[in-house]
């Protein structure tokens, strides 16, 4: 259908990893549904999220590239673009420039559904950067006063309007003031979203763990639909958490 | 469509007159997208909410005859049936016969959307109340074990799903601790809720100031929709607040 | 040792199952240590968690009786005493006459550690009602003017101390405002309380998932201990809220 | 009286427009008491708040003149000073300098009462900087030991004291946290406040729009003041919220 | 000055001690001014504050005098009529009588201000409890269709307006959601507060306690009234927490 | 015992004396225990905290030695090291050198236990600084990938563990949202920290404030410990905040 089609997701990562992890279900069943999906990684990962490399004793140029490929292998395994930002991490330094890429990045894209990190994560500082950055460029991105990051002022058809955003789960919800909003069904596209997380062996550990966090979603997802539904453990969820009121002609 | 049309809309007012000011909107829209919209008003706001009437003299019984009929003009306005419950106002008391009946209520109209007042309002106990009967009623009427209010046992046809539950506005939101969810585009309904508030002429000056309040919802809704499509002023909104998360397959 | 040795968990749950499994590795721990723990199971969770059962055409007393065996039996395999109040479930009524049984078996188990369930469950308002009345009996318990059930007054070596309270993980935390304080280190009580689970065929799709659940805080459990233990997935964990601040003379 | 003639209200604006509609009332009421009002306007809105002018094809240079004009006459029609800052806007940069002039303002305006905007605003984030920046200028401002920005140090008149701070009311409060602590009764400023509005033509969809809300907040002001005083809607009003405890040697 | 000296502020106190340790300056401070201070006493406290006298080995009757006679005293000495509900404690149970009561004695007293507990107190269930009659009856109070105890109805004149609430500082304030939002100057009246203290001797420790906190709270008063005033001692305090927006027409 | 002795305290302290008011307990507590304890003092205080200095006509120089011989002749009263990090204050300015700076510290360091201010604080903005600081620096110094200040990497001996963070009771705990999780028993230590609160004369009228605060918690502590240790105020306390969840495998 050309409205859904028309439909377009944005996905802000602080690393490569972060959304194949927690928004997975939901880029793949964007993707097939024929939308398009875009993930924005704002860095590789490679200080932070990497110790196994570094105790192996490899660069810092060696470890980005080899995140990097499993990073694309698994954008690709989803059906989802993805651009690099390097901006680096650990940590994840906000500035203006960033910001600047980021308003290009709105503009050229145009999203329809965007999905980042939670404000609030006590234990890695760079998502919530990564959430702040997301949502200035957003703001900014809709204002026609504001240039470009090359200095040139946008056109009417090149601002943005105000697509909703949804913090994904992180992988400590209590401790980041997550409260779920909306318990999504990924249950078809969890096998994409299995096969993507594949493309990461160096976490191999973790495979099992969101599977595991799926299924328990998944019950969370029945039981708020109804009791008389039978548990039965085949319905796999992710859960998401609302920044702006949801706007409808219908409640439901 | 047969898949909309057997939508039931169920809205637990504390007093007449509730539902028509806080979830007018709704209730019309349901009704005019041909779904069946179910009021069950606890109590008829007579002894609380009838303040001129008393003050010109009127008995507990002809004010209880007023408010009533009022109600009942309101709720044909908006497309909706109408159930009293008479249980009393100021204070509207808990019990377990009324929840009782409340869960028999459930049984029988088997809702698939559920409206009634926010937790906390420290203006009017008889809201949080009127809430708290709702929400309890709604889990036991899930359970095949809970007998009916007759004492029978309900059938597996007869317990009901689980509904997601929608808290409407109250009159001093900030300090409800309402923060809304959903933004509700009642554009089309508003002539219907006008209708409904014009049934009430006691409290005459009310019908502006929620006429204004729809404004300011529609306003937020725009706003909250996109920064492109300028503000004029014609959209109306009402804002609700959600008790579980949103169960869905498309995030939007 | 003796000073270990003389502690004893009670945990207050409102209905049979429930002690299981939320709160199975502490008091199996507790056990293994060789303290004494008391499960007080308020109501047999017969109307509102045996829908099998009664879809099975059974009576409530034998659901009751079911309920009640599987209940010993896994009390059993975790190492601990129990007692039912038989208070009636969906809904748990709140009493006067059921907090001062609460209130006399606290005075005659003395417990040292007391767990119950969250003050916030959306879901489930017995198990507020329980965690009301197990909140309300430790601090009556306390006070020697207040009189025994049978109207005999406490002497001085009956009134209890000020035991901490723990909350117990509800089925959906982040709906129930639950914020773990504590993370219990379980790995090895869990094969008890594994064994425990095993004891309630009818719930048989939980134990894999409360399996699971125990892999994902012993996750977090490692994750808060420190970055350089590994994520060996062996570590099992509970977690628990503090509804009282910690007393300690060391901080760790 | 001297006493009160001796008060100073200081206002920190994110954008030139922001002071009229969510402060205008207690701006034109302090100056009808014969206090000074001093507006501290950072940035003239120029990128952010000015869609209409970009469409016209209007430069920069020209946007901020046609604001600076509008703001200057409001303020006029609020019997208030204004200052600009011309920080820039969208975003509005935090700065060690922009800070160091704010304490200037701070130490030769000697306020008794500030008022800036909500530490939370997912709509724009410029509104926030505005708050901070007042925030942290007002702590600066008061310690001797901090230097004026022409390097100098302040004598001891010229530190100042600890005025207590009130957020204004923002464009959709729920989302930003805003409670209010005081409605405040502008029923004799009205006329000056909505005179001000009228200074700004090209939002003149928000005339009867704030005129509105003032009136639903008086209606809530009302309410709060006692319900023995009848609903008449003359009574206008805005909302704050306050940022320290009240210091008061009376309750009321 | 009539308008001041027509002021009456009503306390709501659970057991008798409470209002003195919590409210005593306030109460004394009005009495000061000449204003009416009337205590509604709901309890004794003869069962859970009365510990020493029970180890006495004291009747319940013994201990109800004892502890009337000192409340009295300690009123007496504050300057403040006092009445008795004797509603009993641990539990004070709340009930449609005991509100009944409360309805008449807010239309007899004609509140200005009210003075009560806090909502939450996990140390002692009968606060909260107070808290909420007090405000309940406070909503019904202003109800023209609202019968008093006996039956009859109120005439125009005796239903109350919406005199503002605050909530005294509970014993351990973090534990109880108490963030102060007003600050009280009790420098002058605390004379009388340490009076009133004095006759309270079975808690003698309490006075240098309750001298101490309000050497705290002074502290903090000069603190947020500015930084010049110098740290000084002798500024005594009391901290209070408002249920409703402040309603003025002057920010200060 | 070893176990014991090789524990490490790290106390992140914004101005010198923070470390003495608010954790003065609990560094001589640990010095006792024959463990290290180490005060990073980030700045002197000699611009915000320092006013009768000011006032005496000293020199920024003076100012800053005059407080570091205090702090210094505080933590050796306390039994602690002391490093003077002399980051500047009023503002202190967050920086990547700082917490570079930082990250070595607690690589040399190696805390078991890190204590430092709450994150929020409207009274002084320098004390939440030193907390993000404080936090960032602890998950950057445990990636084995962020290199040290001087470029080069650290091994796998260097880099840190998880230590628990307390947060320490700021001068107005409720407007800094600090609600106690643990109250620390300091009766043995607090000699200690009487005599370190003597090594600053200037604050002379501190001395009794926080021996008085001492006494408070303390009572809380014993009241949280248990009703029948009766009040003796002799036990003295300070309270904590933790940030991450407890990890245990006892629940006490």
């Amino acid at each position: 259908m050309t409205d859904t089609a028309a439909d377009t997701l944005l996905v802000v990562s602080a690393h490569a990893g972060d959304f194949v992890w927690r928004a997975g279900g939901a880029i793949a069943a964007a993707a097939l549904r024929g939308e398009r999906a875009v993930v924005a990684c704002l860095s590789y990962g490679e200080r932070g999220e990497s110790a196994s490399q570094w105790l192996d004793g490899k660069s810092l140029d060696e470890i980005k590239r080899i995140r990097r490929d499993e990073a694309e292998a698994a954008a690709s395994a989803l059906g989802a673009e993805i651009e690099f930002l390097d901006l680096g991490d650990y940590p994840l330094v906000e500035s203006r420039d960033a910001v600047s890429r980021l308003v290009d990045l709105y503009r050229r894209v145009q999203p329809t559904v965007v999905l980042t990190h939670t404000l609030r994560d006590p234990y890695n500082g760079d998502h919530p950067a990564a959430a702040r950055m997301a949502l200035e460029a957003r703001v900014l991105a809709q204002a026609i006063g504001v240039a470009n990051s090359d200095g040139s002022y946008p056109g009417k058809a090149d601002i943005i309007g105000a697509p909703p955003v949804f913090f994904f789960e992180p992988h400590q919800p209590e401790q980041c003031d997550f409260t779920p909003d909306v318990l999504l069904d990924i249950t078809e596209a969890f096998g994409r979203k299995r096969a993507a997380m594949e493309c990461l062996p160096a976490q191999k550990h973790m495979w099992s763990y969101y599977t595991d966090l799926a299924v328990r979603r998944g019950v969370q997802l029945k039981r708020n639909a109804g009791p008389n539904l039978g548990l039965h453990h085949e319905t796999m969820g992710e859960a998401y958490m609302r920044h702006f009121p949801q706007v409808t002609s219908v409640l439901s």
